[in-house]
C-alpha cells in the first residue's frame, strides 16, 4: 500500500484553481498568461515532489522520477476550455504529483513515476499538440494551426519564450505504462451510484456533411407539388436518419446534428441548398461503420425518389476507437474492488483524451471519478472532494499492484 | 373597342428595360440612379401619351388625365428586386401609359385613366411606401425604416431631391376604380395552358417564428436518453407541421420554412436552443386561421411530452387576404372571354402587388400573363410578345366596359 495525502492533493487542486480563475470556474486555455504562470507554479510543485521538472519546447510540463528506468508515466492536461471547470485534465496532473510526493515521502524508490502535463489537450491550436508533440506525431502543419484569434501554434511558442527549447519525447526504454485519470464528463456513474470508473476504451468518432441540392424559389407563388424544398429534406432526412441510428446503436452509442443551414435562408424563399453536420461515436469500429453505411443508404434513396439530391461527405479524418490495456484495466479494478467493493464500473470515455494518443505507443489504462450532474466544460463543473482523494488512492495502489506484477 | 398599339407598347418596355439593364434582367432597385432616371423618362412618356405627369415626394410618377373626374386609376411598379426581370411590374406601369395613349389618340376624352408608378413596391426600404403614402397609410416610422446598407427612406429622398416635394394623394371624388396589370410569377398559366389569369384575390400571409429551448450538452458524454436536443425537436417539429398542415391546406394555400438555426451551433455541442421560421399564405382567412391553430396546437404537444419546450410566436404584422371587386372581375372576365375564348382562368395571386393597399380604399382588380417557366425576381424572368400584347389589349377593353356600365 501507499497511502496518498488527501490534505495536499486538494491544496495543490485549491492552488491550481486560482491561476485564470473566474467565479467557481477556470479560464486558463493553452499558452494564456494564467497557463503559463500556472506551468511555472507546476514544475515547482513537480520539484517539491522529489522529480526533476521543466517545460519543453511545446510547453509540456514533464517531472522525470530520479529514479532509473523502467517508469510509469501518468499525465493530463492543466489547460481548460475558454470557460472551463477546475478539475477537468488538471485533476489527473495533480494526482501524478501526489503519487510521486507519497513515494519520495515515504522512500519508495523502486518505482519510478514520471509526471506529465501535456500541451493544448483542449484544441485551442489543433488537437493534443502536446502529447502528440511527446510521441513524435505532430507534424509542421500542425504547427502552422491557428487558435480563433488567427495567431499559429509557432507564434504562440515564440510569445510565450519557447521558440527553440528542445521538445521532449517518448522513450520506450524507460516510459512501460501511461495512466490517465479525469472527471467522467457524462452522468454515468452518477445514474448507477459508482465512485469510480475504469475506462475499457476510448470511443471513436466520425464526422460527416450532409448536403441537400433542390431548387430555389418563390415561396408565395411556386405551388406545393413544384417544389424541389431543400430545406424540407433536410429535415426529413434528420428525422429519418434518426429513427434507423436508433435501431442500429449500441448501449453507448451516442450522435448528434449540431449545425445545419438553409439556403438563401430567406423567409420568402424556399431553400434550394440546405446542409447539416453528422457527429457519431462508439467504442466499437463495426457500430461506426454500420452507422456510416446507413446514412449514406438514406441518402441514395431520397435522391432516388427525389425531389432533393442527398450527398454524404466526411468532414475530417475519423478518430478510431483507443483501447485500454487488458492488463492494467485489471490491476485497476482489483485496486478500486479492495477499496470500495462493488463501487465501480467499467465504462468507455465518450469524450477524448490524451491516453488515446499514449495507447497508440505503450500499455495504456484510464480512471474516472464522477461529475455532479454530468457537467463538464463549464464553470458548474464540480465532483466531491471524497471521491477526488479516493480515485488517486486507487490509482496509487494500482501503481504499486502493476510495480509489483 | 378601344385598339391599343401594340408596338408601341412593347417599344417602351424595351426602352425603360435599359435602365439599369444586366445582361437578360435589370438592376433597378428604388431610388437608384438607374431608377431615378427611368421615372424622368418615365414623365416624358405620360406626357406624351395625354397625360400631365411629375415625380411627386416619395418618388411615385403620377400621370394625370385632362379629362375631369371620374377617373380610372391604373398602376404598378417600374423598381426591381437587387437582380431583378425586365417586366415585373414595370408592364402594368406601360399598359398604363398604352391605354392612356390610345384613349388620348383616339379622341376618346370621355374615359379618363391616370397612371402611377409607385415607388419601392419591392421593399428595398419596407414596403409599399409609395402605394401607401397615396393611400394616406405612411407613417412617421416608416419614413425611417432602412435600406440594407443602413440609409433611411428620409436620407434616401433626401438624396435623390425629394425632399420638400409634396406627395399626392388618393382623391376618393375622382378615383373610381383601380386596375393593375402584372406578370403571374408563377406557373399556374403556363401549366393550365392559359393566356391570362382575372385574379379572385390577393393571399394573406403569416410568418411565424418557432423557438425550441432544451439543454446545451456535451455531444459524447451526455447519453441519448438523457438529451434535451433542442435541433432534433425541430426537426421533428418541421415534418410532423408539414403533414398536418399538408391535411388542413386548400387547393393552393403554400408554406415554407425558409430558414432556421441550431444554437449555439457546434459539431460537438448538443444544440441547448433553435428556431425556424415558417410563413404560410393563402386567400382564405379561415384557412390561415386553421394553420395558425394547427401550429400551436402541435407546439402545446410538444411541450407537454417533452423533453424540449416549443413557443410559438408571431414574426411580423399579419397581411390580411385582399379580396377583388366582383363587378370589375366580371367586366374583365368578359373582355378576356371576347378575345381569347376559354382561354382565361380565374386565380389568387400568391404574391403581393400594390393593388392590395388600394383594395382598401376603392375597388380594384387585376390581370395576369403568363411567366415563363413561372420565373420571376431573377434575371431568367419574361413572358411571350404575344401575351404582353394580348393583356393590354383586354385591359383596355375592359377600361371601355367598364365605363360604359
Amino acid at each position: 500500500m501507499l497511502r496518498i495525502d488527501g490534505d495536499r492533493l486538494l491544496a495543490r487542486l485549491s492552488r491550481l484553481r486560482e491561476f485564470g480563475a473566474a467565479g467557481t470556474g477556470v479560464v486558463r486555455p493553452t499558452y494564456s498568461i494564467d497557463d503559463m504562470a500556472s506551468r511555472n507554479w507546476l514544475v515547482e510543485e513537480m520539484q517539491n515532489a522529489g522529480l526533476d521538472a521543466a517545460i519543453d519546447g511545446i510547453g509540456n510540463v514533464l517531472g522525470r522520477s530520479r529514479t532509473s528506468s523502467p517508469a510509469f508515466l501518468i499525465g493530463s492536461h492543466t489547460d481548460t476550455q475558454p470557460t472551463g471547470g477546475w478539475l477537468d485534465g488538471a485533476m489527473g496532473v495533480i494526482y501524478g504529483v501526489e503519487i510521486a510526493h507519497a513515494l519520495h515521502d515515504h522512500g519508495m524508490s523502486d518505482i519510478a513515476v514520471d509526471v506529465a502535463s501535456w500541451a493544448d489537450e483542449e484544441g485551442t491550436y489543433g488537437s493534443f499538440a502536446g502529447s502528440r508533440s511527446f510521441f513524435g506525431e505532430l507534424t509542421d502543419d500542425d504547427l502552422q494551426a491557428r487558435n480563433t484569434k488567427g495567431e499559429t501554434l509557432v507564434e504562440a511558442l515564440a510569445r510565450v519564450g519557447l521558440a527553440g527549447v528542445p521538445r521532449m519525447a517518448f522513450d520506450p526504454q524507460r516510459h512501460q505504462v501511461y495512466l490517465e485519470a479525469h472527471i467522467e464528463q457524462g452522468p454515468h456513474l452518477e445514474d448507477t451510484h459508482k465512485q469510480l470508473g475504469i475506462v475499457s476504451s476510448i470511443v471513436g468518432l466520425r464526422a460527416l456533411q450532409i448536403t441537400f441540392t433542390g431548387e430555389q424559389n418563390h415561396a408565395g407563388t411556386t405551388p406545393m407539388a413544384r417544389r424541389k424544398d431543400a430545406g424540407m429534406a433536410m429535415f426529413d432526412f434528420a428525422v429519418r436518419v434518426n429513427s434507423r441510428l436508433q435501431a442500429l446503436a449500441g448501449p453507448t452509442t451516442v450522435w448528434t446534428i449540431g449545425n445545419c443551414e438553409l439556403l438563401p435562408g430567406g423567409e420568402s424563399i424556399i431553400p434550394g441548398r440546405a446542409w447539416c453536420g453528422l457527429q457519431f461515436r462508439d467504442a466499437d469500429e463495426a457500430v461506426l461503420d454500420r452507422f456510416e453505411h446507413a446514412i449514406a443508404e438514406l441518402a441514395v434513396e431520397m435522391t432516388a425518389t427525389g425531389p432533393v439530391a442527398v450527398e454524404v461527405e466526411s468532414r475530417r479524418d475519423a478518430v478510431l476507437p483507443a483501447h485500454m490495456d487488458e492488463s492494467l484495466r485489471r490491476h485497476l479494478s482489483e485496486a478500486a474492488e479492495h477499496t470500495v467493493p462493488g463501487g465501480w464500473v467499467s465504462m468507455p470515455s465518450a469524450a477524448a483524451h490524451d491516453a488515446q494518443i499514449a495507447a497508440r505507443h505503450l500499455p495504456t489504462a484510464m480512471l474516472f471519478i464522477p461529475s455532479l450532474g454530468g457537467i463538464s466544460h463549464d464553470f458548474a463543473e464540480d465532483s466531491r472532494f471524497e471521491d477526488i482523494v479516493l480515485g488517486c488512492q486507487v490509482l496509487a495502489d494500482a501503481v504499486v499492484r502493476i510495480a509489483a506484477s
